[in-house]
């Protein structure tokens, strides 16, 4: 790979200097627009398309969403009030907690403010109960599951990321008395992968070993009315918990775990971030469920989006785009430089109006810097068909390797 | 003191044997009604009147901050779609951010998810940040500052509750050469009492030290626009960090740090509560924006709480009933057993409508156990007469001890 990033013109952007300028732009999203927005950055506005938004099915202007928010608003007011446990406890934090646990089929369900805290809250206690617990954390797991494990002091073991054979040597070499908890995601965030839940599960049962799945990029886009990954390999009831978000593909805030009652009593009880802050809004929750039901009930959203996904993996692999991963929806383009890749970000973004986020550390390793590109039901195939096609121009313009460079070919 | 609980009629209310059912409650709160609510348990609705609240100021049923949400969702939808970093910054959170930074009279502000989150996150990084900071940390720090302290791995020296004299010892002892940063609560969460920030911030210049004063039980409440206890007494600029939530005083969710432009800026890009988590939706945003615009211009909300404090802590007073403190609007009477403080709680709403969690461990250590009464703008004096008449009644039933019992009189 040869950027020759000191002979592309300067000034084009004038903002080869300001590393994070992107990062920091002011994404304005219009109700019923999306994924068009208006960008702000310094003081001047310029229309853009989306494809970057976490908001993958577009549930973030789904009307019924916004009129059960807006319903409970006018009815409930503006917030909560309380923690859940003094006086912040509500009709939707019920309601909401007992269509999640319907949705995954298990017995209980909790909420928190986010999708981080209930990764942090939730495993902080469960690494840590029983008080011997060894832990078996996949490698590439997200930044909240890290902290939860590790804010738990449990002993932890990591294994390859997607690497049954090494969670296998891991399991078999640890004592055979200890309880034994597996962590990890399903979609992954960044590699857009699909973990083995099958081998996974199967050697969980086999090791004894509590099982804790991330399916925060699965929940509502994957499996039967949206229940993830585990579901639509008929194996949720395999997983301990199946923890998601709302904030993602429910488009809305929150996140939450599911599992056993005295599990879910258990982290009620113990978790420190749920117990110490304000519980989520009246909207918020209501908004969620309402979320939360309508893709129970609707395909719609699903097909259109595993269709555009498909299309765009078809035709950035025409172009000879390297992808990590051709499982899902999130469509990772592998570039390895940051330079690079912030560059073509930037080209998309100032020649093309297409708001492609550049990802490099902390969110991936040094070398593995990437175009995190996802589609949504309210893209167009033919602003996928445009987008392949400008992104084929940028990876020969800055020469950035193709997917035949870099498997030698 | 001598509760006789054994012989207090059983099956009075029927619940003698599920500790925690009040915790469970759900609260329904109705737009403009409160504190009225409609309480739910059991299948089983009832009227109640909350003096339990963190809406302090009643801003959750402010009309203009409803407007600001529902106009937030019908023009921008009902989610943020991304984190801060990847698409998920939109013109409500810059604004915010500066409003909150110019409200404190601080070069910077970031906002997070919850004051939780804010606290552990922010922590995490400024405890941590140099490697080699020393942390004084009062006692009675919340629950979020301790994790977050904890988390940096930060060498810890803890001094007694608003205790200077202790702090300053620390301070003392400590090698003059390494950073220091103190962590207190300004309006303490749970005692109520006022810490001596003139006091604190003189010993922290004179030994150097760091400063981040968690405002959040007075941000709205205390002080010039609501600026908090620091702006009060004329000191905000002797704390680094002024930190608060959106929470409780504002009424709607969400927490920041304000502070020195670098200082935040370090915080914005290593704090890991902040970076890897959907930010708050525009509706959140917005809605907390016109709550803290509301309260800088309002004083009519400050001095209807201010005088319904004043009066409730007169009545308790002359009720003989003992308050950790008088300093605040969080009027916290001590009863210093679980099972009376619990049975008070329940004879408060299964008698009177009135609903007042009792509070016990894990928020206050054992032998500290309290009912925790919050009145607000939107309680009317005659219940505040109510409420502390029918107190009395309680304190005497139970045979808890009355401040002269406490102070040996
Ligand atoms: C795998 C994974 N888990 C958890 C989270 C946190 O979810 P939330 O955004 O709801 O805090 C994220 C992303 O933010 C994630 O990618
Ligand atoms: C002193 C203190 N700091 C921080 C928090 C957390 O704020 P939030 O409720 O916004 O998470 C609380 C209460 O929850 C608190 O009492």
């Amino acid at each position: 790979m040869n950027l020759h990033l000191e002979s592309y013109p300067k000034g084009t952007t004038g903002a080869a200097s300001s590393g994070r300028r992107i990062e920091h732009m002011q994404v304005g999203r219009r109700f019923g627009m999306f994924p068009q927005a208006t960008a702000s950055q310094d003081g001047v506005d310029s229309q853009i398309q989306v494809w970057c938004s976490n908001d993958y099915l577009g549930m973030g202007q789904n009307p019924r969403v916004a009129e059960a928010m807006k319903a409970a608003i006018d009815n409930h007011g503006v917030g909560s009030g309380g923690s859940r446990n003094i006086g912040g406890t509500n009709q939707f934090h019920v309601l909401l907690e007992a269509e999640l646990a319907d949705l995954h089929g298990k017995e209980a369900a909790l909420i928190f403010a986010s999708g981080y805290t209930a990764n942090d809250g939730a495993l902080t206690v469960l690494a840590g109960t029983p008080k011997d617990t060894i832990v078996f954390s996949d490698a590439r797991n997200h930044a909240s599951i890290i902290d939860g494990i590790r804010h738990s002091g449990a002993e932890k073991y990591i294994y390859r990321h997607n690497d049954v054979a090494h969670l296998e040597e891991l399991l078999a070499a640890a004592p055979a008395d200890r309880p034994k908890l597996i962590a990890m995601e399903s979609v992954h965030s960044m590699l857009g992968d699909i973990a083995p839940v099958a081998e996974i599960s199967e050697l969980a049962s086999r090791y004894g070993a509590t099982t804790y799945i991330d399916e925060v990029h699965a929940v509502g886009m994957y499996g039967p009315q949206g229940a993830g990954i585990a579901a639509r390999e008929g194996l949720a009831d395999k997983f301990t918990v199946v923890m998601g978000t709302l904030g993602k593909g429910y488009g809305v805030m929150g996140g939450y775990i599911t599992g056993p009652a005295a599990l879910i009593d258990t982290v009620r009880t113990l978790s420190r971030s749920f117990i110490f802050t304000t519980s989520l809004p009246p909207a918020i929750a209501a908004g969620a469920l309402e979320s939360v039901r309508h893709l129970r009930a609707s395909e719609a959203e699903r097909t259109a989006l595993s269709e555009n996904a498909r299309l765009l993996h078809r035709l950035l692999g025409e172009a000879g785009i390297p992808c990590l991963s051709t499982d899902s929806h999130i469509v990772s383009a592998l570039v390895g430089d940051s330079e690079a890749c912030r560059r073509a970000s930037e080209m998309l973004l100032d020649r093309h109006g297409i708001y492609v986020q550049s990802i490099a550390s902390p969110d991936v390793p040094a070398g593995e810097e990437l175009l995190r590109i996802t589609p949504s039901p309210v893209h167009d195939p033919k602003d996928v068909e445009n987008l392949a096609h400008v992104l084929g121009g940028i990876w020969k313009e800055l020469d950035i390797a193709t997917a035949s460079d870099r498997h030698g070919a």
